[in-house]
């Protein structure tokens, strides 16, 4: 009964066999070998978009932050929601990346940023000026940190506010497999046919051992983007290992199948939860991730049985005695019946 | 009839003779002249800080910059109000000059932070840790942004809470002078007394021609400052040139004298707007600086004499229709004449 | 017969056996797990430093820049030789991770720094002062970039001079494995025991996937290190996955297996090579590396036969018409029998 | 008897004077004052150059660093003389304001680079790569820190080969006027007409105050100029006290009669030193500093008389028993009869 992240769960055997594959000959290292020539072009095929830049990196943070890199100079503004991995959970990697770039965070119910609070506040923030900096980037997450997804049509209403006031628009799509499975859309309505700039894919929590990849459609605006990766010390030597899982993870639909049963995993755990006496969904169930305030006695169960899962937004929202907001995320590799069990546990008081 | 800021005034006679004087001699450069020493000691003196360790800048945004960057290391967090300067009018040179540290801007009336929003903030931030980085600063401005002043008390408490949360406590004292004027308080008390770890104290908007004192009360966490300065390009040869102007600045109390001058020009100029048909104050008037929202005829009445100020806090308020948000900022040269010929205008209607 | 680089060869079958084992459950991320801190441990015992620091990241950039950046502050030197992978290959992640650190350039004969250069240069760069910077670091690589080796002794003279001018000194160990067998010696021997203040032990290039360890002998120096990896971007999710392979490759010395049977294939190569008319040795054979000037016609025959190999020290240094000079590497799995098989066609003139 | 360096004079007269002058009124801040404006276009004026964009700062370190940021990105490579100013004495900043460019140091007799020795350099350090950097800007200093001048021609054929290879120019003119007087050449002749792109104008060691300029001569590459200079805390509130100095110093030709006293007086004393018995000149004298190796006795009579002058090139360099290498600098208000009296007390043995 794990729920603790996406990245506690393995490596999907396909992804695994991939990797064994791939550990024959000497290819030249850095990656101007074929399987990464051939992973870049599979994505570019996936996502329609035969002109983008593709680069790979082991790390979510790595890719969000040269993805940011490439759109605000030192003195840009970067938006984003106030739960954003790049304003929480990355130790000020995006201000260290982009050589001191100011992230501006926005409130939002469930992890989303409306159309007018990003408005009011690309109106008080107004004009670029040497003294107040630039306006450069809007940063958007799908699924959000909240596990709630954007649709096309909403991630486009972003993208062309933003646009018209003069920002890029980054998405982190560290769970973007989630957000699409969920949206049943095409890859490429949910980025660049939506005003996607540049987007940070995520393959580490959907089956993979370590690999996203920066995806910019506007390939001049990568010019620097093989020297900012290799300067952040992110050009791995021997990199058809990750171009290897990239492959494997595209293949036959293999991401979309993985993220579509961890969303189907993740349904069936909130309605479950929504069923218990007392226990309050804290978002809308629309990908991978669960949020729900559980009463005392059920989380104190649900611990007592080992269960792994986090207090969310963070363990100082646990004040030892009433009830407990918490995180529960389901994986590729969650079964049904450990969820099944999960519950009953909660439900055995 | 400028009241566009107070750094479009000139330099006051003691200082430019000041600087004349200083003009003798081949003194060392780089600060290990006389003048400089005796510049440091004065200034301990006036703050009742013998050990502190004091470094003198040509600008504001330096002085700030390299104040943060003792306290906030590159994966730090630094709160302050969402109007402060280092948030607003840097262009990120604070994230710059610390590496890479995290601005995180609290709402608050008037351009003050209330005890309870510090506590909420740093309840959500929750705990340092690897991903999240590392709460560091609190920083403070004092007068505010919207011309209100802390209290000794006030500063004492937000330092306490600053404190028991290990963070340390920085004091944007651009306009110390005026905060000091009005609280009619002890320079100690409004600074270390208070809880403040590091001050960056204005001279320029209050008379000098450009110098900005860095005063770290704790001089072991100055370590490494004489390094930052030079390395950030701030260390200037002539420095005899900066000592000179703090010396006359603090010789008989003029920086403070200076400031009660303006102060009082602004307290006539409020009271003088408040008496008008229409017109709002925004903020109450505690130092030098009026925020008021003047009706559209008004406003312009004040352009077409050729007033100088700003609309407040930025020009994409002035809506070309309505009412006119602004900014009216009183000098240490700015007279009553000067003060009661704009309400004239004012009411001329 | 492909002598281009250790990181073109695969790994080994024990470490992807390793990488299988480690698929199972789901332990936590972010290197909180059981595997990972096996692997520190059993570094630490192979080190005989119980107290070390180690810290696993996927590169050696990686790994070399946040060593450096424990020692030397932004306004700190750097002292290595002006081979050293840091100074020609790793554009210019040191300067960046460390803040902005120089990086001072040294000759020598054959990768090496002879302790009379190093005299000299510390001799010339005088005392730290605001102007100058701080002396902060001296940078050894070992097995160097030219194939050879630093015995014990010669590492500690050159430990005893920098510590003697109060610089820390790290060792580039890409190839340490290499160098360690080479003189089969202790790793203690070869690091700590000699004056090495933390060392990049690489792992890649002698068998893994992608993990190199940043091992800082004195923990208390690497109190920053946890938080710098992270914000870098270097902190991988499923961290077990690094861990594992460290596992595997020291496990019954492994490592120096593989080293040993690369340094042997490098001397086999490079007795063949100087056996041929015209072909001299740029550096005497000590670890996996030869480096060799070939006449024009044996150069175009190796290259005919497909051979993988590098002009070395640069594409630049081959005229189109004399003799080239170019570097040979051996790897874990080159075969004696290909290193025959190249000789052959060398010789088949 | 002050012969310490340029930067322990004073203020000119005439500067101090237009200090004053400028003391009057409420022009706009931070450069938008007509002072200003009048002060980049005379300096325009006086280098014929039209559309070049000019920025003061109140540091020469701050000008270099700005300067070279403009042009070598933060995996950029900096071609400097191994005495250069950037290189030995400015703690890093040109690393720090670059983002993390590398400096690479140049040997070279009387500190200049040979033709020769850059095009060496450029051989070696080959193409731009990913894992290299991309070589950027060779940076000149005229004069150089050994007093030597380069002509208009030498200049030409350096950024001649600098350009060939894809370098722009960035010239440290810190002492410009001194060159510019020294070879009795027209200011363009000796920077844009001789290929260089940037360039940092030193008016504080020439009877300034504080104030340097970047001339970037194509203003296309100072696009985001203005940003850099503010982030970095070099923008002056009370700007016109920078742009005042300009003015004066530039009008009527005061800046090179100033240099060409200076000059005058380090040739003066040059002669009377070569005149003395055992007294060896260390570099030709050719503007207005003179580096010479004196006798124990000689040295010690000039320090016991007091004179002020540093051991060059640096402390290190006096092994407290043998002859010492000096540097005695000139400056605009250097007299004669100072000059005499210093050779009259070293001749008093």
């Amino acid at each position: 009964m794990n729920f603790a992240s996406d990245n506690t769960s393995g490596v999907h055997p396909r992804i695994m066999a991939a990797l064994a594959a791939a550990n024959d000959g000497h290819p030249p290292s850095y990656g101007a070998d074929a399987l990464t020539q051939a992973a870049q072009d599979r994505l570019r095929e996936v996502f329609e978009a035969p002109g983008a830049a593709v680069h790979f990196v082991a790390t979510g943070t790595a890719a969000n932050a040269l993805a940011l890199s490439q759109f605000a100079p030192p003195w840009g503004k970067i938006y984003c929601h106030a739960s954003a991995h790049i304003q929480t959970s990355e130790s000020n990697a995006p201000e260290f990346l982009t050589g001191g770039a100011k992230l501006v965070a926005l409130p939002g119910e469930d992890g989303r940023i409306a159309p007018a609070t990003l408005a009011q506040a690309l109106h008080e923030n107004g004009r670029d000026s040497v003294n107040s900096g630039v306006n450069s980037v809007l940063s958007l997450t799908n699924a959000t940190e909240w596990g709630t997804v954007y649709s096309p049509l909403e991630l486009a209403e972003l993208s062309a506010r933003a646009h018209a006031a003069g920002l890029a628009v980054h998405l982190d799509g560290s769970r973007l497999a989630n957000a699409i499975a969920a949206q049943n859309a095409a890859p490429a309505a949910m980025t660049w046919r939506a005003g996607v700039d540049v987007l940070t894919l995520g393959a580490t929590k959907c089956g993979c051992m370590g690999v996203e990849a920066v995806v910019t459609f506007d390939p001049d605006r990568a010019a620097g983007l093989g020297y900012r990766r290799k300067r952040a010390g992110h050009l791995l030597s021997k990199h058809r290992y990750l171009s290897a899982q990239i492959l494997a993870w595209l293949d036959g639909g293999l991401w979309l199948d993985l993220a579509r049963h961890a969303n189907d995993m993740a349904a069936r755990l909130g309605q479950g939860l929504a069923a218990l006496e007392g226990v309050r969904l804290n978002a809308p169930v629309q990908s991978n991730g669960v949020f729900a305030t559980l009463p005392r006695e059920i989380f104190a169960r649900a611990r007592a049985a080992g269960a792994a899962f986090a207090v969310w937004p963070g363990d100082q929202f646990d004040d030892g005695k009433g009830p407990v907001p918490v995180r529960l995320i389901c994986s590729w590799d969650t079964r049904a019946d450990e969820v099944d069990g999960f519950l009953s546990v909660l439900r055995a008081g």
